[in-house]
C-alpha cells in the first residue's frame, strides 16, 4: 500500500468528462465515458450534484456494464464529472476507481484525475507529517488534502493552491456542490477540451467524447489555466505563470482515438497517417504489401502504403471480443498470447514481402511474436517491421503506462540487435526530425519517451535513479 | 454527505473480532464474524496482515455470501480484524463499510469500530479545518485522522492520544502491520471480550464468535483499557481515568445473542429470563398462554410462563428466509408488514387469553400488528402485552440504532395511550426498579434510554436540541 | 444423468402454489412460494399464463433472492403455478428446477410436482422405446410425456389419464394457457389445500402460504382428485378410484410449518406438541430441564416440557444465517460441523440434567455432535435424549429425502447401541403406538419409514433390493 | 412459446466447435467458440464427455465471460461439442442456448446446430401427434426427437435416419459418451471444416477456429456427409444422395470472419475484397475517397479503391466496446443510434466527395443514417454508396437473421427509390453477375437473398405466404 517509488507508482492513464447545466448530467456523463472507454477499461466512476449534495457511483468494469437505468438513476442533478480508470496489474480495487469524493471545511469536493503527479514523495511525507491519512493508492489523493489544507479562502482559491503545489501532469476536473472545475497544468501535457451543448459546457479528454452527445468543440482548456463553470457561465483563471508547453506527442501516436481532436484542435488520424508518410520516406524497401497491426497500427500504414505506393492490405484480424483473462490449455499452443487478439489472413500473406507497420515497440516480446505468426502461420516470404514512432527509450512519468527503462528494449540495444530479437528481416524507426516534421509546432511537445529529455525538473533525489540506468 | 446532525449519524451497532497469532487469521475472522452476523447484516470486512502489509476485502451482504475460498485467499497472514455493519436505511455504501485502511505517516493502519461517538461535530470542524478530509460519513474515519495527527509517539502512543480525545461509545480494533490493538471507551459501553485459541489471542463483541471457533474467553477488556497484542504477548495499558462504567443494559435486553457472555461474562439468556420473571411479578394478569414474540422476546416470555404458572406456547412462527426488499401486491394484504415475518398458529390462540412478551416497543407500529394479527388472525379472545424493559423514552447516543426521540412512542404518551394506540386488552412495562434488580450490580449500566440519565456529558450546543423534545 | 435407480432419483419434497384469476398472479405466487421456502431452498421457478401464451421464470437459489419486480413483471396473467425445489446435493442444476414448461400438440403445458414417483423405470424405458427424450433428470418430466402420449381428447382427459399410469406421491399442480389443474395421488400422501382469496382460488402445500396473502382455506383437494380451475369456476373429477389415504406423518413430526393446517386441517403444532406429551408419558426420566433441538423439535419439548413438569429451556441456540457452504479452516474445530449452527447455553445447561428433543434420528452422526457439545460445551451432566418419532428404519419413497436403507441407523441397530453411538445417558424413541394415538384417525397415514409397510406396491423389480436390505 | 409461423422461427446463425480425443477437449471447445464468438452472442454452451456421461455448463453471455477455470474444470473427458447462439430480439432465454442434452433409450446424445430447419411445421405436428413434448423454442429439439423415435438401430443409424426426415440448412455437431459426428446437409448451406490437432480432430464453423488452437485444416465435411469420430478414427457415411450444393454466398459477403477459410478453403477475405473490384468496375464515380463502413466493409473498399485508384481512408471509427443496450438520454441526441458504433473523422472527410462502402442494405434506416453521419458531422461534400452484394430482395430461410420481406428495402422499392431514401447522391449496388464472376464455382451457392431462387423446395403449404408478399 505504499506510494514510496516513484517508478511503481500506479499510472493514471485514464478519461474524464464533466458537464455543466444539463439536466440529464450523468447521463450525458455515462456516453462521454463510452466515447472514451479506450483510455481506461479498468473501472469508471460518475459523481453527480443536484446543487446541494454530492452522489457517488463507482465500479470496476466497463463503462456499458457499471452503468444502467437504475445506477444513473442514482445520480441526479444538473453537474457531474466522470473517469475512465486504466487497467494496470494488481491494483484493480474500488478504492482506486475515480472520481474519488470527500468532505471537508467547506463542503463536498469530487476529483476526477486524468495524468500523473511526479515528486510526490515529499509532499505526502510533508501531508502525513501534518497528519494526513490516506485511504487510496492514488496520486489524485493528494490534491484533495491539499484542498483540504489551505488555510483560507474559497474553494476555488484553495484549489488553485493546492494545484500550485503539485508536479507532473494534470488535466484534472473538479466538482463541488454548485461548481465545475476544470484544470490543465502548465505544460499542457494531458489533452483536455472544452465544449457546449446547448446552454451545457462540457469538458473531455477527447472530442471523440463531444461527437457522441453532439457538443459542439469550443478550445482546449488552455496549459495553467483553472477555468470555473458555474451558474454564472466560465471563468477563466490563469493559476500558473506561463512556461513553454509539453504535449504528449504519444497521444498522437497511440494513446487517443484518431477520430479526435487534441491539442488545439489537431486531428490524430492526419497526424497518424503523415507519420506513415514520413516513415516511408525515411524506411522505404522493396515489398508487396503494407500491413497494419491494427487497431493502432491502421492511420500510419494507411500513410506509409499511399506514400510508397506499395498496397495496402488487412493481414492482419483482431479478435474484439478479448475478455479478462484467458484460459490457456496445459499443453501449449504455439503463438498463442498473440493469436488470442490477432490472426493473419494466410491468402493474403503467403509468398510476399510484407511491411507490417506498428505504432511503437515496447519490450520486443509482442513485436517477435507478431513477426514469427506472419512468417509461420501467414507465409510471409519477407517481414519488414516499420514502427511510426522513434524508439522508446525513456518511461514516461506523465501517465502513460510504460515499463521501467530497463524493460524497454529500444533504452539498451541497437536497432540492429533488436531486429535480430524479433527476427524482423529489416527493422526501420521513424527518426526524431521525422517526427518533429509532422508535428505542427513539434517544440511545444514533450517526447521525453523518445528523447529522454523530461519538460518538468525532478525534485527528488529519485531522479538520480532515472540517471543511474543510462 | 454531511455528518451535521448529532441525531442523523449512521449508527454503528456492528460487531468486530480481531485475532493474533494465528495462520488462518482471517479464516477465523469470518467464522467469527459470522457468529456476530446479528449484530449487523449491511455488509461486512476482513483486513488480514503479514507481518508486513495490509490486506483488505469488504462488500455490501452477508459474511457467507461475501467470503469464500477465493477471497480468504486474498486475505493472508497471522493478524486479522473483521466487522459486521449494521443495515441502516439509506447509507448503504461500500464507503461505509469497515474496517477501514488507510497509511499515514508511520505506515498503515486498519480499523473496526463498534458503538457511536458523540459531540463529533467539534472534532470534525477541528480537523477540517486543520485540513482533513472525510471519504466516508462513518464517524470512525475521525479516530484514523486523529491517529495521523498526533504530533510524535509510536503508534500506540498515538492511539491512545487519539481515542482520549473521543467521546462516546467505543469497542475498537485496531491493527497495523505488526500489531493488533484493542480499545474500550471509559464507560465499557459496548461489549468487548478477550479469547484464547492456542497460543493466538482473539478479540469478539460477544463470546458466541470464540464459541464457534473453540476459543476460551480469559476477560473483559477492560473499560479504559488499551491491549496491544504482537509478538511479545499482551501490553495492556490503562488509557482513560476510571469513571463509573456505564454498560449499555440494551445488550441484554435485545440486541446480544442469549447464548453469548458479555460485561465480565453475564450470560444473555439467564438475564433475559429474569426479567421475564420479574415482568411476570410486577404485571400478573389472568390468562391462558404466555406467548413470545420471536426470537429476542422467547426468554422472556419463558421467565413470564415459569414465574406466572401460565403455560408458555410458541404462538407466532418466524419465518427466517427474509430477504431485503418484499414485492409488495398492489392490491394490498391484511398485516402484510408483519405476516412477512411472522404468523400466528391459530390452533394454539383461538379462544385464548394471551399474553404476549416483547422485549420493546419503539414506535409501537409493530406491536399493533400483532396485537391485531393475532386477534383477527389468530382468534384470541384477550392480547396482554408485556414488555420486557422499561418504556423506551431516551434515543441512544451510544451506538443502538433507535429513532429520534420524538418517533420514540413511549417519550410523548402514557402507557393508557400506548395500550390504545396497539388495541391490546392490557399492557404492561417492566419498571425500572424491577429492571435494576435483576440486573447484577445495576448502577454500573447506562439506562439513558429508560431515564433519559446519559452518562457522558455532551459538550456540543445539540444537547438542548434534546431537552427541546421534553 | 442416468435415472436408473430407483433409490436415486433426485428426491422431490419440495412445495407448491397456484393461483386462478387473480391480476397479479405472480406476485402472489412468489409470496405464497416465500412462505412455503421451508420445504425447498435449491431453486424455485413461476409459470404463468396471460390466458393465451405461458411464461417461465426459474433460477437456482432462494424465492427472496430469485424474484424481484422486474423478473415478476416478466410474468404477466392471472394464473400462475410456482415451485420451490428441494436442495438436494449434487443435482443443482437449472434443468431440474420446475416448473417444468413445454409445448405438445394441444398447446403448452406447465408443471408443479411435489412428492416422488415409484415405479418409474417400466415408464420411463416405455416411454424412450417410444422415442422420447429427457432434457433433465426429475421425474415430474415423465409426467409431461405421458400427457403429450394420450391418443386423444381435452387437456383435462390427457392429464387424467397421463396420471393414472404414474404411481407415488404426487400433489401437482399444472397449467394450460387458460387453466389451472389440481392433483393429488389416490394415497394423498402430501398434502395439498384449496384457498380462496375473494374471486380467486389458490392452491398450496401448505395453509401457512395462505395466511401470507390473506387467503381463505377452504378444503384439502381429496386423494385422487382433479381439480379443474377456470373461467367457469371449480370442476371436481375423481379420477381414480377410492383407496384409503396414506397422509406422510413425517409431514406432522418434521417437514411441516408448524403453523400450517395440513391432511383435512389438522394443525401442525398441535400434533407435534402432542407428540411432545405422548413421549413424556412413555420415556420418563429425572432431569432438570427438556431442551429443543430448535427449531423443529421445539413444539414436542414444549409438550414434553408441560406433562412432565420439568422446566423447558433454550438451551441451544440456532444461527439461521446459514449460507451454502462454510470454508472450514485447516486446523480443525472440535463440532465445527454442528457448532456452525448451534451453540449452546452455558448458564441454563452447566451441570444440569438435560432432556434434549429432536423429532428423529437419521443416521446418528448429528445426534452424536449434540449430546456431545451439551456435554463438553454446555457442561450438562446428564442428557438424555428423546425423540418425538419412532426410529426411522425405512427409506421414503414418496418424496422425503431420506437416506438409504443402510444409512438410517436404526435399520440395522438396536436403540442401545443407537444410545451408546451417540453417547447419550439415556434415549427413547416414541412407540409406533404412542404415535397412533396423536394421530387422529391414524390409519389412514403412511408410516413406511416406521414399520416398512409401504401403502403402495411395487411393480418393479427393485423392491427386492428393499427385501434385501433387511 | 410457439413456431408456428415459418416466418417467425428463431435464426439458428451460430457458431459450432467440436473436439474427439484431447485430454483438454473442454478448454479448446472454449477457445474454438471465442475465436467463433462474431457468429453468435446471445449465449454459449459447451458439453462434453468422459466416454461415460455427458457434462454440460450454459449460460447467456460471452464465451469470455461464461467460462473460466472453474466452470471448465465441471467439463472434465476427452470428447466436447460447443456452441455459439446468435443475438434475437425477445427470445434471450437460457433454453435455447445449446448444445441441447437429452437422455433417451440409447442414453445420453447432445446437439449444437448451425443453420436453420424449413417445413418444421409438418414434421412438429406430427412428432406432437405422436406425443413429443418440447421444452425449446429451437428447431434443434426436433432433431433430438427424430432420434429417440427411430425404431431401432445403432445410434449412428439413427440420426441417419433422423437427418434424412429434415430439410434446410443444418451443419450439425453431435455428441454420444462415446462419439463425436458432424453432419452437414445435402446443399452444404453452411460451412463445416475437419481439421487435425496432433492425435485429435476439431470440427469447427470456420477455419479461424483451427487458427487459435493450433489445428491444421483437412478437409470440409462433405454436403450430405456424416462424419463419425471415435476410437477407430473417422468413419465417413453419405446419407443424402448428391444435390447441386447450394452454399451461403452470403457468409463471403458478411458472415464469415475475413481470415477463416470457408466452402472447400476459399479466403473470405480474398472474396470480399474481390467483390469490391468488381465494384468498382460496375459503379465507377468520381470522387476523393473511398471509405468502409466497418468493420464488415473493410476489404470491399481496400478492392473498390485499388481497382479505382481512388484513395482509401478509414473514415468512420468504430467503438467496440458496445453494451447490450444504451441509456439514450430524453433530450435526443443526432444521428445517436449509429453514433454509439461509428464516429465520422471529419478531418478526412470535410469537403470531400466520398464513396462509402457497405456489404448490404437491410431495412435502409442505418445507411440513411451513415450518409447523414458523412454529410452533416463529417462534412463530405458528396456521399457515394456503393453496396459489394446485389439488393437483398428475398427474406433468408437457412438460418441468416434476415428481417422479413416486407422489411427488406430492396424487394418493394427501386434503387433509385432506395438512393433518395438513404439520401446518398448515388448509389450502386453489385450486380448479380458481378457477384458470379468474383465467387469461383458460383453455381454451387444460394443466392436467394439476392434472387429468391431457394434452392430447396418448401413443402409446407406457407410458401404461398412468400409469393404473396410480391
Amino acid at each position: 500500500m505504499n506510494n514510496d517509488n516513484l517508478f511503481h507508482n500506479i499510472h493514471e492513464e485514464c478519461g474524464v468528462f464533466g458537464i455543466f447545466g444539463h439536466p440529464e448530467a450523468a447521463n450525458l456523463t455515462y456516453l462521454g465515458l463510452y466515447a472514451l472507454q479506450h483510455r481506461g477499461q479498468e473501472g469508471a466512476g460518475i459523481c453527480s450534484s443536484d446543487g446541494t449534495k454530492l452522489f457517488l457511483e463507482k465500479s470496476l468494469g466497463l463503462v456499458a456494464d457499471i452503468f444502467n437505468e437504475k445506477v444513473i438513476k442514482k445520480l441526479p442533478g444538473h453537474i457531474a464529472i466522470g473517469h475512465n480508470r486504466y487497467s494496470t496489474t494488481g491494483s484493480s480495487t474500488i478504492e482506486n476507481v475515480q472520481p474519488l469524493m470527500a468532505t471537508y471545511s467547506l463542503g463536498s469536493i469530487a476529483i476526477a484525475h486524468n495524468g500523473n503527479l511526479i515528486d510526490i514523495d515529499p509532499l505526502k511525507q510533508r501531508l502525513e507529517r501534518d497528519g494526513a491519512i490516506f485511504q487510496s493508492t492514488s496520486d489524485s489523493e493528494i490534491i484533495l488534502h491539499l484542498i483540504a489544507r489551505a488555510k483560507s479562502g474559497e474553494p476555488r482559491e484553495r484549489i488553485a493552491n493546492a494545484v500550485r503545489q503539485i508536479s507532473g501532469a494534470f488535466s484534472l476536473l473538479l466538482m463541488t456542490e454548485t461548481e465545475l472545475i476544470a484544470i490543465r497544468d502548465p505544460y499542457g501535457i494531458r489533452p483536455l477540451a472544452l465544449g457546449q451543448i446547448k446552454d451545457s459546457y462540457v469538458v473531455a479528454s477527447e472530442t471523440c467524447a463531444f461527437d457522441l452527445i453532439g457538443a459542439n468543440y469550443i478550445r482546449d482548456i488552455n496549459p495553467g489555466e483553472m477555468l470555473i463553470i458555474n451558474e454564472n457561465g466560465l471563468n477563466s483563471i490563469k493559476i500558473f505563470n506561463s512556461v513553454k508547453p509539453a504535449h504528449c506527442v504519444f497521444e498522437f501516436i497511440y494513446f487517443a482515438r484518431p477520430d479526435s481532436y487534441i491539442f488545439d484542435h489537431i486531428c490524430v488520424n492526419t497526424v497518424r497517417k503523415e507519420l506513415g508518410r514520413q516513415l516511408a520516406r525515411e524506411h522505404a524497401v522493396e515489398a508487396d504489401l503494407v500491413i497494419p497491426v491494427p487497431d493502432s497500427g491502421v492511420p500510419a500504414a494507411l500513410g506509409y502504403a499511399e506514400e510508397s505506393g506499395i498496397p495496402f492490405e488487412f493481414g492482419l484480424i483482431r479478435n474484439h471480443y478479448v475478455g479478462r483473462t484467458f484460459i490457456e490449455p496445459k499443453q501449449s499452443i504455439r503463438h498463442f498470447g498473440v493469436k488470442v487478439k490477432l490472426n493473419p489472413v494466410r491468402d493474403a500473406l503467403r509468398g510476399k514481402r510484407v511491411i507490417v507497420i506498428d505504432d511503437s515497440i515496447v519490450r520486443g516480446t509482442t513485436s517477435k511474436k507478431i513477426v514469427k505468426m506472419l512468417r509461420e502461420l501467414g507465409g510471409a516470404k519477407e517481414v519488414h517491421m516499420r514502427i511510426s514512432s522513434p524508439p522508446t527509450i525513456g518511461p514516461c512519468f506523465y501517465g502513460i503506462d510504460t515499463p521501467t527503462r530497463q524493460e524497454l528494449i529500444a533504452s539498451s540495444h541497437k536497432i540492429e540487435e533488436i531486429r535480430k530479437y524479433t527476427t524482423a528481416d529489416s527493422l526501420g524507426y521513424l527518426s526524431i526530425e521525422g517526427l518533429r516534421k509532422v508535428i505542427p509546432n513539434s517544440d511545444i511537445y514533450c517526447m521525453a519517451c523518445f528523447n529522454c529529455k523530461y519538460p518538468i525538473e525532478f525534485q527528488s533525489k529519485k531522479v538520480s535513479q532515472l540517471e543511474l540506468f543510462e
